[in-house]
C-alpha cells in the first residue's frame, strides 16, 4: 500500500501515529514474539483518542475521574505500552519497550493491570475487556448519580476485535450495554477483517452494524486511517445517549509487507520488512526504538493535555463536604467502613443466641440487609435468578436507566457478562460488586473468575444451591467438581460456610479484601446453626478450626465444610455414643487454612486419629492433603462424598442414595479404626 | 386469558395441544417441582410440529435419519416428556409421568439423553441446546454430502427461549448457522416476554429478529398459538436455504392464573388454580394425569406418522453397496475401524525408531495425519488457532457452503460454540469430532465441557499450549489450574502426554471411547521422545506406569506428566549419578490409573522410597492422592510445580523462575531424603 497520500495529508498526525508503528515493529523484532499487527492498524485511531479525547494525565494514571481506555484486544498490548512510553508514564521507560516480554518487565505480553498503574485492566482472553468496560461505564452511572457530575463525570473508550465480537461474552455485554444506555462508552472495532485463521469470512458473516443496532446501539462506520473522520466520529459518539460502536475499517500491518494478511496478526521480525516499513512510515534513517525529538515532545504534551482538567478536579472535589471527600477516597481505597466489623459482630451474636435453621442462601441474605445499609459501595446483583440467590436486599433501589443510583442489578441470564462487568466496576473504583447464579454456572462465569483471582479484583461471586442438595434439577444443576475448580484457581477464597455465623463471616472477609476475589457457597436447603456460642473473632478467617472438641479419648477427626458440617455433628453424636471420641473441623476456606502458621495447622488437625472428610462433592477439591497430612503423616484416612455426576430426585433422597449421612460417616469410621 | 375462541377455531388441534398443558400442570404438581409455564406456553408449536412435520418414529427413536428435536429451554422438560408418554414412548410410560423428578425415574427434572433414548440431548445449562442443534446440523449437512440424501435428509428443530437467547454461546452458535448456511436448522423462539426475575424488559431489549437477521438468518414472526401460522412458518422454514428462526409469541403458562407472569414460570401446584386452568382448557372432570382416549389415540397416530418415511428409507439403505452400508453402520455405532489399532502401532514403532524432538502439539498432528485418513468419520477443527493447535491435516478439506464434504471447520474465536456444536455433532451421530484451542481457554468452553462429560459424549479436546511453556504471552494465556479443572470432572480423561508415542496412544484411546470425552493437553515447546523401546501395548491405558526403573537401590520415585516427564528423566540421571536409586512413573491420565486394581497400583507406586510429583501447575491437580497414597502410606512426599499464576517470559526462563527443572527436583529430593 502506498501510504504516500495518507502521509502527506496530515504529517503532524501522521508522524504521531507513526511512532506508535515503528516502537511497535522495534519491540516485537526484540522480543522476536508478539502481536504487531493491531498497534499498527489502530495508531491512527489511538492517536487521535488520545490527542483529542482522552482526559488523562499521565503524571496522575490513578486520578478517580479519569476517561478510561480497554485494550480488549490485549494482544496489541504494544499499542498501550507504545502510547504510555510516548507521553512520559513514569513507569514505562524506553527500557520497558525494550524488554517487551522479557522475564521481569512491567511490559508483559499482554497489559496486566497489576504491574503497570496506567492498564486500567488486564485483557487477552478475548471478549473480556468490552465486557469489562460495561461495568466501568456502569460504575461511572453510578458513581455520578452518588457524588455528582463534578466529581464523576468521564467516559469509557474501548479497542476491540473481530475476536472479541465473536466470543460469546460480548453478546452480553453488547445487550446489557444497550439496555441501560451506556452513553459514555464507546467502543471503536477494529474491522479489520483478519483473524488469526484468515479472513473473517472464513468463520464468520455477521454484519457488526446491524448487530448492534439490534442491541440499542449507536453506530457509526469510518475509514480508520482518517483522522478527522476518527475525530468526528468521537465527537458524535460523546454526544450519543446510546453506547456507541464505531466501526474503524483498518488495514492490519499497514504498510508491511504482510499488511491485510493473518500473517500480519503476528510477530513481524523480518528485517529487511520492518526496514521497508518504516521507509513507508517515513522513519528512513530512524534507529531502532529511536522517536525523533520533536515526535516525543509532541505526545508528551499530549500526556500532559488533561493535568488542567484534574486540578480543576481536585478544586472542585476540595469543595465537596467531608462527609463526601472522605466517603469517596474510601471507597476508591476499597476501606471498608469501621462500623462493618461491629455490624457483623452484633449479627454473629444475634445468630448463635437465636439459632435459626436457614439455608446459607438465606443467611448470605441476613448479612446482606445489615450489610448494605451500612456499605453505600456495595453493588448487588443476579443472573435471572434473584429470589434463589438472595442477593436482593430492601434498601439497593433497581439501577435503570431512569435510576443510576439504584445498587442493585437485573444482570439477566448473563452469568459471564456478569462477571466480567463486576470486574470492571471492582476496577473503576468506588464500587464493591457482589452477583449471584447457581454454584453450577461458575461454569460459564469462569473466564471472568479466573481474571479475577489473576489480576487480584475482589470480586465477590455468590453462588447458591452449592451441590446435590439442589435435588429435583438433576445433574446439570448439580456441582460436584465446583469447590475442586475454585479451590485450584490461585488467589480465590472459596466460602463455603455451614451456617449462618459462618456465612456472616464470609461476607466480612470478602468485604475486606482488597486483591482477592471471593466465591461463597451457599446451600439451597435449611441448615442448622452450628456456632451457638457467640465468638467475637472471625473463625473462618482460619479457614478451619475446631467446632466440637472429642467428649471420649480423641479417635477420629472429621472434616467437612457447609452442609455437611451438620452431618458431621450428627455422626459425632453417634460415634461418642459408641465411645468414639470424635472432634469435628469445619473447614470455611481451604485457602485460609492453608495459609495459617504449622503450630496452627497441627493444632487443628494433630496426627494420630482417623480422619474422614465429608463434602458432597468430589474429593478432588482438596481433601487430600488435610487427610492425608502435607507429608502423609495420615495413615488411616477416608472421604465421604461424591465420586460422579449427581441425580434428578429430592435432596434428602440424593443424599442418601450417595451415602452422604451420619451413618454412612459413621461406617467410613468404623472401616478405618478396623 | 379467555381461551374460548382458540379452543372453538381448531378444537382438534387445541385438545391434542391441551393434552401437553394437562400432563404438566399435572407432573409437576405431583412432583411439587418443575417447570410449567414453558410446556404450555409452547405446546400449541410442540403439537403442529410433531403432528405435521416432524419425521419421527415413536417405536424408532434411534433411527439414524430422523429430524432431530432439542428442547434448548431444558427446563420445560414436561413438554418433552408429554409429547413422548402421549405418542406412545416405550420407555416414557404414564408411570414414568407420574414420577416426575422422582429419586430413578427416566423422567428427569431436565431431559438426560443417557435416560431416554428419544431425548437427543441433555439440556437445561441454557444457551447449550441451540448450540448442540447447530452441531447436528452441520453434521446432517456432511453426511448427507457423504452418503447422498436418500440415505441423510433431515432436520433439526429447537426450541430456544428467552433464557437461551440471553447468553453469550448463542451470539456463536447463531453466528456460525448463519455463516455455514445451515438451512435445515429450525429455531423456534418461545418469545413469551418472561424471565425467572421478571419480564425481560428488565435485562434485556435486543431485537431479536434484527439480531438473527444480521447473522444471516431467514426470519418470521408468528403467534405462537396459531396452529395455522406455525404450520405455514415451518414450511417456509422449510423451504429456506438459510437457518430459520420462528419468533412464537406465546403465554407463558397459558390459561392459568400465573400466565405472563414470572410465577408461571415455574411450578405451579395450587390445586385450585390447576382445577382453574383445566376448565379453561376444556379438561373439567378430567382426572389427574388422564387424557381423553380419543385424544390419546390422536397422539399415538402421529407418533406413527414417521413408520412409512422409515420403511422407505430402510428399503433405499438396503439398495446402497455393502462398503457402504457398513460403514454408515459403523460409524453411527462408534466402532473405531479395525486397522486403527494397527496404525498407532506402526506410527509409535516409527516414533521409537526416529525418537523426533517435536511438540506434543505436533505430535499430535503427527497422530492425526495417519488417523484421519483411515477414519472418515472424524471431523477436525480450531477456535481460530488453527496453525498452533496443529489439528488441519491435508486430506481433510475445508467444510463451506459449497464443500459439505469438507471434514475440518474453522470455528472461529468461539470457543464455547464449538465445544457445543460438537457434542452435538458426535450426538448426531456418524461423526467424531475434535477441535482444538490453547489449554486456558479449557474456560471458555468449560459449561460444554462438563455437559460432555456428564451426558456421555466422546468429543476430542484439543488443547495445546498446555503451561508456563506458552512462554511470553504470559499468565492469562498459561494454564496453572485447568489439569487440576478437567481431571476433577467426572467422566473425563484427561490426557498430558510426555512425547509422540503417548500422544499417540492418547489419541487411540480418546477415539475408542464411547461414552467418554477426552482433554488432550499439549505442548508448545518440543519435548524429547522418551519411549524408545517400542512396545505394542497402550501403556497410557494404563494411565501410568514406570517409565523407567531405577539402576541403583530405588530410594525415590519422580512421577510426572507432559513435558515434565523429561524433567523427571533428567533428575533421575542427576540422582544416579549420586547413587541415588530413582524410578520415573510417567502419568499420562490419572483417571486411567485410578481405574486400575489396587495391585497394579501398588507395584506402580510402592510404599518405601521418597515420591516426588512434577507438574507445571497447582498442586491440587489430584497429585496429592499419588504423592501420599490412597490412605496416607507415604510419609515423604514432594511436589514441583506452579503455586500461583505464571508470568510473560520466555518460557525457559519460566521453568528456570518457577523452580521445576531437574535441578529443582533434585533439590526437592534431597530435601525429602534428609
Amino acid at each position: 500500500m502506498d501510504l504516500t497520500a495518507l502521509r502527506s495529508e496530515n504529517p503532524d498526525h501522521w508522524n504521531k501515529a507513526a511512532a506508535i508503528r515503528a516502537l511497535t515493529l522495534d519491540a516485537v523484532a526484540g522480543a522476536n514474539s508478539g502481536h504487531s499487527g493491531m498497534p499498527i492498524g489502530m495508531a491512527d485511531v489511538a492517536t487521535v483518542l488520545f490527542e483529542k479525547h482522552m482526559k488523562f494525565d499521565v503524571s496522575a494514571p490513578k486520578w478517580a475521574d479519569r476517561d478510561r481506555f480497554v485494550l480488549s484486544a490485549g494482544h496489541g498490548s504494544m499499542l498501550i505500552y507504545s502510547l504510555l512510553y510516548l507521553m512520559g508514564d513514569a513507569q514505562v521507560t524506553l527500557d520497558q519497550i525494550k524488554n517487551f516480554r522479557q522475564s521481569g518487565a512491567l511490559t508483559a505480553g499482554h497489559p496486566e493491570n497489576f504491574l503497570l498503574d496506567a492498564v486500567e485492566v488486564t485483557t487477552g482472553p478475548l471478549g473480556q475487556g468490552i465486557s469489562n468496560a460495561v461495568g466501568f461505564a456502569m460504575a461511572e452511572e453510578m458513581l455520578r448519580a452518588q457524588f455528582g457530575k463534578k466529581i464523576v463525570d468521564h467516559h469509557t473508550y474501548v479497542i476491540a476485535g473481530d475476536g472479541c465480537l465473536m466470543e460469546g461474552i460480548s453478546h452480553e455485554a453488547i445487550g446489557l450495554a444497550g439496555r441501560h444506555q451506556l452513553g459514555k462508552l464507546v467502543v471503536f472495532w477494529d474491522n479489520n477483517n483478519i483473524t488469526i485463521d484468515g479472513q473473517v469470512d472464513l468463520s464468520d458473516r455477521t454484519n457488526q452494524v446491524q448487530r448492534f443496532k439490534s442491541a440499542g446501539w449507536h453506530v457509526q462506520e469510518i475509514d480508520g486511517h482518517n483522522p478527522a473522520q476518527i475525530d468526528a466520529a468521537i465527537e458524535a459518539a460523546k454526544k450519543s445517549k446510546k453506547p456507541s460502536m464505531i466501526a474503524c475499517k483498518t488495514h492490519i500491518a499497514l504498510g508491511h509487507a504482510a499488511q491485510d494478511t493473518s500473517k500480519g496478526h503476528g510477530a513481524l521480525t523480518d528485517a529487511d520488512q520492518l526496514k521497508a516499513a518504516k521507509d513507508a512510515y517515513g522513519w528512513t534513517g530512524v534507529g531502532a526504538y529511536d522517536v525523533p525529538a520533536e515526535i516525543k515532545s509532541q505526545w508528551e504534551e499530549i500526556g500532559k493535555r488533561g493535568a488542567a482538567s484534574r486540578a480543576e478536579w481536585e478544586g472542585r472535589f476540595a469543595e465537596q463536604s467531608q462527609q463526601k471527600q472522605d466517603r469517596f477516597t474510601r471507597v476508591f481505597a476499597l476501606e471498608a467502613p469501621k462500623k462493618l466489623s461491629a455490624t457483623i459482630k452484633a449479627l454473629k451474636k444475634q445468630i448463635s443466641e437465636g439459632q435459626p435453621k436457614v439455608a446459607t442462601r438465606k443467611a448470605s441474605e441476613m448479612a446482606l440487609e445489615v450489610i448494605n445499609p451500612i456499605m453505600p459501595e456495595t453493588v448487588g446483583g443476579s443472573a435471572d435468578l434473584t429470589g434463589s440467590n438472595n442477593t436482593l436486599t430492601g434498601d439497593l433501589g433497581v439501577f435503570d436507566t431512569d435510576n443510576r443510583k439504584g445498587r442493585y442489578v437485573y444482570w439477566g441470564i448473563r452469568e459471564h457478562g456478569m462477571a466480567a462487568a463486576m470486574n470492571g466496576m471492582a476496577l473503576h473504583g468506588g464500587i464493591r460488586p457482589y452477583g449471584g447464579t447457581f454454584f453450577c454456572f461458575t461454569d460459564y462465569a469462569r473466564p471472568a473468575m479466573r481474571l479475577a483471582a489473576l489480576s487480584k479484583i475482589p470480586t465477590v461471586f455468590v453462588m447458591t444451591h452449592d451441590s446435590i442438595g439442589v435435588g429435583e434439577d438433576g445433574p446439570t444443576h448439580q456441582p460436584v467438581e465446583h469447590l475442586a475448580i475454585c479451590r485450584a484457581t490461585p488467589n480465590t477464597y472459596t466460602f463455603r460456610p455451614c451456617d449462618a455465623v459462618e456465612t456472616a463471616e464470609a461476607w466480612e472477609i470478602a468485604l475486606t479484601a482488597k486483591e482477592t476475589p471471593s466465591v461463597i457457597a451457599l446451600t439451597r436447603q435449611g441448615l442448622p446453626t452450628l456456632r451457638t456460642e457467640h465468638k467475637l473473632s472471625n473463625l473462618t478467617e482460619k479457614g478451619a478450626y475446631v467446632l466440637a472438641e472429642a467428649e471420649s479419648k480423641r479417635q477420629v477427626i472429621l472434616m467437612a465444610s457447609g452442609s455437611e458440617v451438620s452431618t458431621a455433628m450428627a455422626a459425632k453424636d453417634l460415634l461418642e455414643a459408641q465411645g468414639i471420641g470424635t472432634r469435628v473441623v469445619s473447614v470455611p476456606c481451604m485457602e485460609l487454612f492453608h495459609a495459617q502458621d504449622e503450630a496452627y495447622r497441627r493444632k487443628v488437625l494433630p496426627a494420630g486419629p482417623v480422619r474422614v472428610a465429608i463434602e458432597a462433592a468430589v474429593r478432588d477439591g482438596g481433601w487430600d492433603r488435610l487427610l492425608l497430612g502435607e507429608r502423609g503423616q495420615e495413615k488411616k484416612a477416608g472421604f465421604v462424598g461424591m465420586e460422579g455426576f449427581g441425580a434428578s430426585a429430592p435432596a434428602g433422597e440424593l443424599f442418601e442414595r450417595f451415602g452422604i449421612t451420619a451413618a454412612g460417616t459413621v461406617a467410613k469410621v468404623k472401616e478405618l479404626l478396623g
